[in-house]
């Protein structure tokens, strides 16, 4: 007789086939031999869904209308080379030195001369260099969120902000937008439940100018209401803006950190002017946060890359920037009519999506019933691929929606792509209509950004 | 009669002088705005006390043996220069574009042949490249750390990484070293202690070789009783070695991770062998580990700038790496030679230091009465500066030491810099003497790190 003696009951044995399976099924939840170390927050840090279809997604054959890729093929490779030549030979020892958390101050001064065209007046004390604005996202949010402590987000939002704000266990509540952006009517409203349940709000979190994923730009004539509604509701204001320099027509808007600078922390980007992979972005905060900011950089990096800051910073003093944004424009101008143009052309009834006056992407809406999530592998299938929509919430909303990308294809690819995704929304929307509407999904949570969604 | 009514007591009402005071007083406290707002976590957020003094520090008139900045004279800045040149020609449509979080591939497998001199065995999917290691540093103790667990780490210990648990709200315990570094019976009896006051260690972090700012190594028979002591107690390792093949013979050790690649976090860095204000260093982790570090790297800066992997993989291709390492090493060696022989020469009785046989430090005890950060600006003031101990300390102990950085100042001014600091130690002893010992000062926090102290 066995230790563990005889069976006491009429429960059958598990066959030896069967001890074996839930062994390894055992073992399968064991390969992690850290799982119990980790922080809580880490509970709510997923790999995207979508993540492993990315690999396929970025076969040549198939048009990626997924990724926020600036498009670099205009850029003048060959004289910045011999402008980053003469930088290293000359002034090496100080571009590949240790720099302060700060910035460099020139480009500083050269960063306060930009925000100027959207109507700021900022010191360039105020500001303070970081590794791309995701990394000015992540301090900010350090800064101020403890766990539990809620962020307004326009909805949909910013794939990387929403994964910032849950690396620091912040909630996130979403506020409708429409064709002019955030609503004042939806915000206050927010402002009213979350308070109403006791929870603190720490500050809303915007993309006032050709939003991502959504397309719009927020309205002039909201933008004072919105400051109002946030100061007397004593919320901060964090306003995203990479891409506030390209709006199609020229034309800019007023930053709302030039309306109310006291209550707004102002970040910006070189990524989708310049050049993403240098990883150069800003923050511009009132004196005191500004403080508290560099602190906060100094134990995440120590300091941005001395060379990265030297290279924008020669790049303004010496080229044409201004042009070069103009020549940015003007291309992503022709993409996003290619875009719209093909999806008037293509797709079925009962769709809708934004039409962006600048900026990289669409926010399309497909008929009920449909699911993007699900619908993603299919279309890949088709050889087209996008974002769907539930990545940028944080909680389930965004299952008819998707974003399309017209950045980084050229026009003819993207025509392309969207008489495929039309094919493909075809043959779903038959499947529906066929089989009855797919069940809603499970609620997803916000995802880690990956620069494919950026 | 005023609203307030007349004074009901007999204490004198305030003058006007002292009203205006006071409302200045009010005013000063109220300075900024956000205060209410902030997290929990920014109350350890405090700026180096000595940060003020650095400014002065750094006129050329000053030897300053503060910092840790590598000697970069001799980079071959214009064959680097030739190479990026090249880079950014030809294949800048990629070194300016977004990469992923992991990391530029060939560079990956380059750091494992790195990792291979010090008898790692590591694959290139398990590093991940980072924003230097104090990226490393902050997206571990991000992983692990829930505010009030505990990190174990040296006493003394690198600032930057004191900067990193702090703003994570994890709690320091320092273990005792000695000339062999980190003594196993001090891990055991902190181990002990901490366990019996029912609180949770995450990890031990050490740097085993040339210690910042101890300037020992780990002993090699004390590794594996080191890990021992570790994975009897479910304790990870976070291994930081950014000096390790800057051992003056040329010597290496066995890497902690060698010796316990399952429960080993490894960091590693080009800062000090290659370049520091590129900002590119890299984590060495188990595998879901490592899984899980590309996900919160990606809501921090979503991905390390490609530029600069680029220019670290071409160099590492193109240019005799080794030999570089070789001449850095020679060098550093010259100028530990210069300050070892001039603190012999200069130092007054009662003085003790270290003797490193590789890295950037030597760590200085004064005599007993001695306060080194009171004594910093008498000392600036007599042209020289060092970093005060109590910054490497998270608790308040280090008060009669300090760190002496041999890697920036030529072997001339090396002495000359500490036989000022001799002076300037001798009149401190003399007061001392006269005085009595100076008032132990109150607890200082750990400090926010700079690249000052890096």
């Amino acid at each position: 007789m066995s230790d563990h003696g005889s069976n006491p009951t009429d429960q059958p044995q598990p066959s030896p086939q069967q001890e074996a399976a839930v062994q390894q099924a055992g073992a399968a939840r064991n390969l992690d031999a850290h799982r119990d170390r980790y922080a809580q927050r880490t509970a709510g840090m997923t790999a995207s869904e979508i993540r492993a279809l990315f690999a396929v997604a970025s076969r040549p054959e198939v048009v990626s209308l997924a990724g926020g890729m600036p498009n670099l093929a205009a850029l003048p490779l060959d004289s910045l080379a011999t402008e980053v030549s003469r930088l290293i030979s000359v002034d090496g020892q100080a571009a590949l030195q240790y720099g302060s958390a700060h910035g460099v101050p020139e480009l500083r001064e050269q960063i306060c001369e930009i925000m100027a065209m959207e109507g700021i007046t900022g010191h360039p004390d105020d500001v303070m260099v970081t590794v791309g604005s995701q990394m000015a996202l992540d301090m900010v949010t350090r800064l101020f969120c403890d766990p539990g402590d809620v962020v307004l987000a326009e909805g949909p939002s910013y794939v990387g902000a929403l994964g910032s704000f849950n690396a620091y266990q912040a909630k996130v509540v979403h506020v409708a937008m429409d064709d002019d952006g955030l609503q004042p009517e939806a915000l206050r409203h927010a402002i009213s439940e979350v308070t109403s349940r006791g929870e603190r709000i720490k500050f809303l979190y915007t993309i006032p100018n050709f939003h991502n994923p959504g397309g719009v730009t927020l309205a002039v004539q909201r933008r004072a209401e919105i400051l109002e509604i946030c100061r007397h509701h004593d919320i901060l204001v964090l306003e995203d803006n990479p891409y506030g320099l390209l709006g199609f027509d020229g034309q800019t808007y007023p930053a709302l950190r030039s309306l109310d600078p006291d209550n707004v922390v102002y970040l910006g980007s070189f990524s989708k002017t310049f050049a993403s992979g240098l990883r150069v972005g800003w923050v511009l905060a009132p004196h005191a946060v500004r403080e508290k900011l560099v602190l906060a950089a100094e134990s995440a990096t120590l300091c941005p890359p001395t060379l990265n800051q030297m290279i924008v910073s020669r790049y303004l003093s010496t080229h044409d920037w201004k042009g070069q944004i103009k020549t940015f424009r003007e291309q992503y101008r022709e993409r996003r009519d290619a875009m719209l143009s093909a999806l008037e052309q293509h797709m079925p009834e009962g769709c809708s999506w934004t039409k962006p006056d600048g900026g990289f992407y669409v926010w399309f809406t497909a008929p009920e019933g449909v699911d993007t999530k699900a619908m993603l592998p299919r279309a890949v299938t088709q050889r087209v691929a996008y974002a769907s929509g539930t990545g940028f919430y944080a909680d389930a909303l965004g299952s008819r929606q998707m974003r399309l990308s017209y950045c980084y294809p050229t026009p003819e690819r993207i025509r392309e792509g969207v008489r495929r995704l039309a094919n493909t929304l075809t043959d779903e929307m038959e499947l529906v209509r066929t089989f009855g509407s797919v069940p809603q999904r499970s609620v997803s949570g916000p995802e880690a950004p990956s620069p494919d969604t950026a």
